[in-house]
C-alpha cells in the first residue's frame, strides 16, 4: 500500500495557473508562488463583490477517537466527487502547521486519493502566511518589552503582560521562561512563554477578517496587557498595528492549490481549534462561496467543538449561511466510542457499534438546533464488516438520517459520489434554516450555559472561583457582548476525555476566561489546554531526510 | 527630493521572466514568488557547469563612519553602469533583514536611483529564506532541549549548551533568558537566549554551501553543546540535519530580481558581518559569474571585515578568483575619519579629508596584499566642495590608486559610468594575483596574528586567559585548521570603536573564541558583540502603516 507521499509525489499536477483558469480568475489576480502554488490578490474580492454565492457545505465530524475519523480526507474527496458530478466547486481548508510535522503527527493535507497537493509544500513553510504571522505576533511582543524597558509610559505592570511570544513548532521548552536578564540595557525581568503560532490571536484575527482594514482594526484591539490600575493595554495603545498589517499584507491573501484530482482547493489559516475556532479563513470561504456552486469546508475538532464554533462565531461574524452539513464517523471510532479497546477495534462488534452511536446520534441532532440538514458519511476502513456497516444504514433510516459511506481515502472522488449525490439531493430538497444558538448581547454565563446544555447535553455550568473573577473583570471592561469560543477536551462531549460515547447527567466546570478583544470573542476555559506541544522521545524530524535530488523521505 | 520608497514605488519594474530571459534562462528554471520575484532552480548549476566564469568584482569600503558610505548604493549603481556601457553584468548582494526595518535603520537594497527592486517585500518577508533559516535553526534548538528533557540520552550538561535560538526581530528582552521552566512535563530548566536571525550559524552554513548536500553535510558538524566531559555534541548526534535540509530545500535557490535598470541582481543570504563573514552565498556569486561576464558583489563592514573575510574566508572556501576590487568612500566619511563632528561634515575641510584619507589609503594597501588591482569610487555627496574632490583627485594621483566619482544615487547607472570604464580597464589591464593571507594549517594564534598586523596595521595580538583557554580547547577537538572570522568593532581599523583614521602602535586583545564548525570558522572576539539588537524609544515600526489599496508609508 502507497503511503500519501508516495501518492502525492507521483501525482501529475495542473500548473495552478490552469486551476485558476478554471474559476475564471484573471492572471492578473493570480500570485505565484511557484508553479502550483498561488496566492489570489484582493482585486478579486472588488471583482466579485456582486457576484452570487454558492452553497455552503460544512465537514464536521463525531468526537475525534484514537481510531481516525478522516475529517478532511473526507472534505477533499467530497469536493472531487462533486466535480465528478460536474458541479463547480470549490474546497477551503486550514493551512498545517509545520511544527508537528517534526514531531508525532503527520501531515494535514488529506490522506490516501483524497489529498490536496503540493503535500510537501503544504506542510512546509507553504506560502509563509505562517511565518507572517510568527513575525507579526512577536514585533508586537518585543514592542510591549520595549515600552516596559524604556520607561513605561503606559504604565503597563510587568506580572500582567498576557500576550505571550509564539513559534510554530513543538518546543516543551518554551512553555515557560523568563525574559528580560542579563541587565539594565536587557530589558525588564518577568515571567512569559511561548504558544505555537497556530495559538496566536493573529491567526484567529486573520481567520476572522473580512479584508485588510478589519484586520488592522482588529490587531489594534488586542488586549496584551493590563496597568498597575488594571485599565487593559492594546496594541493600539502601542502603535503596532500598522507594521503588523504591513506584515500580513500578503498573508491576508487566500492560497489556491488543487487536489489529486485537479479540484481547485484554497487553504488559508488555521487557528487551533480549542483556544480559536479552528476553521480557515472567512475570506477563503467567501471567495469559494463566489468562485463555485458549491464551497466544501471543515472545522477542526467533534461537532461539538468545530461546528458548534463554525455556526456561532464564523457564520456570525461573516453573515455565512451553510445549506448542509456532512458529519463524518467510522466504524471503527464508533467502536470506540461504544468502549472497545484501540487493539480490539479490527473485530467486528455490532453491540459496541450500537452503543457507540449514540456520539454521532448527538452531533447529528446538533447540527439540527441550528437549522442545518445533515448528512452522515462513513468514511470506509478495509476492517468494516457488512453486518456492521448494515447495522449503521438500518440505525439511520431508523431516524430519518441520510448517511453514505464514502471510499474517498482508497478511490478518490469517485468513492465519494454516492455521499456527493446525498449532500446535493439534501441541498436542493431540504431549506436550512440557520440560526445561531444565542444572541451575544444575552449575558455571559447564559451564552456558556446555552452550549454546555444545548450542544454538549450537560446539566449545568459550574464556575470556579477564578472564573467568576474572570467573567466579573471582562463584564465591567466592557467585553460582555462578545461571542463564547469553548475550549474543551475535543475526546468527550463532556470536560472530562474519559467520558466517550454521549455521556448523560454531567456539569462542565469552567476553570478560566481569557480575552481574545481582537478575534472578538472570550475563550472559556473548561481543563487544562495544551497551547505549546513537545517532542516524543525520538521526533519524527530524526528520520526525515533529504536526497541530492531534492527527494524527501519521512515527512508522514 | 524624493525617498527611496517613493522612487521604488514610483518604479516600473520588468516582469522577472523577462530578467531570466535576459540571462538565458530557460523558463522551468524559473519559480516565480509573484510576478517580480523568482528563485532559480539548482538545475541551472548542473547545466551550466561547463560554463566559463565571468569577472568577480568586489565593492567594499573605508571604516564605516556616522556619516554614511553607501556601499550597496556603489554595487548596485556600477551593475547598472556596466549594463549600460553593454555588459553582460548580474549583481550578487545579501539580502535585508527584516527585523531591523521595524527598528531604527531603513531596508537594504541601495538608495535614490540605484535600488534593488521590489524594495517593500526585498526588505519584508522577500522570498521567505529567512523564515526557513529561524525554522531550521529553532527546530535544531528543540531537539536539543527535548534530548536533555528524554532522559539526556547524549549526557549534554545543560550549562554547556552553545546553540541559542533565533528570530529575525530586535528583541532585546530575548537576548537572556531561562527556558524549561514550568515542571517535569516542561523540560529541563537552563539559561540560554535569543539572537537575531541573521546572527545564525545557518546563515553562514547557507551562504558557504556548494550545494544541497554541502550544506546538509554542514549541518551536521554544528556543535551545539558540550557533554560533562567536555566532548562536542553535534546536530548529527541529534539526527538533525536531515530535516533543517528539508526546510532550507528552498532557501538554498538564489533569488533573482532587479535593479530600477532591470540590471538582474541575485539576493540571497546575509550573515552578520561580525560574528559570520558577512557575504551573500557562494551559489549567488557562483551563478552571477556563470550567467555575466561581470559579477558585481558586496562584502559588510569596511574592507578590515568585509574584504578580509570575502578573500579569507567565501574565496577560499569557494575557490572564486576576484578580479578588482572597488573601495568606497565619501568626502564626508573621510573628513569624519579626519576627526570631524557629524554636525560640521557639510563644511568643507580639506585639513581634516587630508588627515582622514590615511583610512582609505590603508584599506587600498590592505587589498593590493591580497593580489587583487583597486579602484577607488568616490560616492558623491551635494555637500562635497569642488577643492575637497580635486584633493582626493590629485591625492589619488600621486599614490597611483584609480579613483572615480558615482553620483549613481542620484543619476542611477548613468552617475557610474565613469567608475564602471575605470574597473573595466583595471580589469583588462592589471592582472589579478589573488591570494589568501594564510595558510589554514597555520597555528591558529598565527592566524590571528597575520590579520591583525597585516590587514589592521597593529602591532601584536594580546590573548586574555579566557581566549588562551578556548584556542587550547579547540587544538585538542581538532579544530586548529580552521579558518579564522575576526569579530571586530566595525568602526576602527583596531579594536577600539574610537580610534579612527588609520590608528598605529596598537595591539589588539582576543577575549573569546567560538566555534562555528558547521560554517567551518572559529569566530574569535576581540570586544563585546551584539548578536540580538533591541528597539529604539520609539520603534520604526510604529510609523508604519498600509491603506486599504494596499500601499505602505513609513517603511525606510
Amino acid at each position: 500500500m502507497k503511503s500519501d507521499i508516495q501518492i502525492a509525489q507521483e501525482a501529475t499536477l495542473q500548473p495552478v495557473m490552469k486551476i485558476a483558469e478554471k474559476l475564471s480568475i484573471p492572471a492578473e489576480e493570480v500570485e505565484l508562488y511557484g508553479n502550483y502554488k498561488a496566492k489570489i490578490s484582493l482585486q478579486a474580492f472588488d471583482r466579485l463583490r456582486e457576484q452570487a454565492e454558492g452553497k455552503l457545505i460544512l465537514v464536521t465530524a463525531i468526537n475525534p477517537t484514537p481510531a481516525g475519523e478522516g475529517k478532511t480526507t473526507t472534505t477533499v474527496g467530497l469536493g472531487d466527487a462533486l466535480q465528478q458530478l460536474g458541479k463547480k466547486v470549490v474546497i477551503a481548508l486550514r493551512e498545517p502547521s509545520l511544527g508537528p510535522s517534526f514531531g508525532v503527527k503527520g501531515g494535514a493535507a488529506g490522506g490516501g486519493y483524497a489529498q490536496v497537493v503540493p503535500m510537501e509544500d503544504i506542510n512546509l513553510h507553504f506560502t509563509g502566511d505562517f511565518h507572517a504571522i510568527t513575525s507579526a505576533h512577536n514585533l508586537l511582543a518585543a514592542m510591549i518589552d520595549n515600552s516596559l524597558h524604556q520607561g513605561n509610559p503606559l504604565n503597563i505592570d510587568p506580572r500582567q503582560v498576557v500576550f505571550r511570544r509564539v513559534v510554530d513548532l513543538n518546543d516543551r521548552a518554551l512553555r515557560n521562561t523568563i525574559v528580560g536578564l542579563g541587565g539594565r540595557t536587557d530589558g525588564v525581568p518577568r515571567e512569559s512563554g511561548f504558544d505555537i503560532t497556530v495559538a496566536s490571536e493573529l491567526m484567529a484575527i486573520l481567520c476572522l477578517s473580512k479584508d485588510l482594514q478589519d484586520m488592522k482594526e482588529r490587531f489594534a484591539r488586542i488586549v496584551v496587557a493590563y496597568t498597575y490600575e488594571g485599565t487593559p493595554v492594546t496594541a493600539a495603545d502601542l502603535e503596532a498595528q500598522g507594521s503588523m498589517a504591513v506584515l500580513m499584507k500578503d498573508a491576508i491573501k487566500p492560497n489556491l492549490v488543487q487536489t489529486l484530482e485537479h479540484t481547485p482547493a484554497f487553504l488559508h489559516g488555521g487557528p487551533f481549534a480549542n483556544i480559536a475556532h479552528g476553521c480557515n479563513s472567512v475570506m477563503a470561504t467567501q471567495l469559494a462561496l463566489k468562485l463555485g456552486d458549491y464551497c466544501v469546508t471543515e472545522a477542526g475538532f467533534g461537532a461539538d467543538l468545530g461546528a458548534e464554533k463554525f455556526f456561532n462565531l464564523k457564520c456570525r461574524f461573516a453573515g455565512l449561511k451553510p445549506a448542509c452539513t456532512v458529519v463524518v464517523a467510522t466504524v471503527r471510532a464508533l467502536k470506540s466510542h461504544g468502549g472497545v479497546k484501540k487493539e480490539d477495534l479490527n473485530k467486528e462488534n455490532v453491540e459496541a457499534l450500537a452503543k457507540g452511536f449514540e456520539n454521532l446520534e448527538k452531533h447529528v441532532e446538533n447540527v439540527a438546533k441550528f437549522g442545518v440538514p445533515a448528512v452522515v458519511a462513513i468514511n470506509a476502513f478495509p476492517t468494516d464488516t457488512k453486518a456492521e456497516l448494515d447495522f449503521l444504514y438500518q440505525r439511520c433510516a431508523e431516524l430519518g438520517i441520510e448517511v453514505a459511506l464514502s471510499e474517498v481515502w482508497a478511490k478518490g472522488g469517485q468513492g465519494g459520489v454516492e455521499l456527493a449525490e446525498k449532500v446535493v439531493r439534501t441541498i436542493e430538497t431540504k431549506a436550512s434554516n440557520f440560526q445561531v444558538l444565542y444572541e451575544s448581547t444575552e449575558p455571559l454565563k447564559e451564552k456558556i450555559r446555552k452550549i454546555v446544555t444545548e450542544v454538549y447535553g450537560g446539566n449545568d455550568v459550574v464556575f470556579t472561583a477564578e472564573a467568576e473573577k474572570h467573567i466579573n473583570r471582562f463584564n465591567d471592561l466592557g467585553y460582555r457582548d462578545l461571542p463564547i469560543c469553548m475550549a474543551k477536551t475535543q475526546y468527550s462531549l463532556s470536560d472530562d476525555m474519559t467520558k466517550i460515547g454521549r455521556p448523560k447527567d454531567f456539569t462542565v466546570t469552567v476553570r478560566e476566561v481569557r480575552l481574545s478583544a481582537g478575534a472578538g470573542f472570550l475563550v472559556v476555559i473548561t481543563g487544562s489546554i495544551m497551547t505549546m506541544p513537545g517532542l516524543p522521545k525520538r521526533p519524527a524530524a530524526c528520520a526525515i531526510d533529504i536526497d541530492d535530488q531534492g527527494k524527501i523521505v519521512g515527512l508522514f
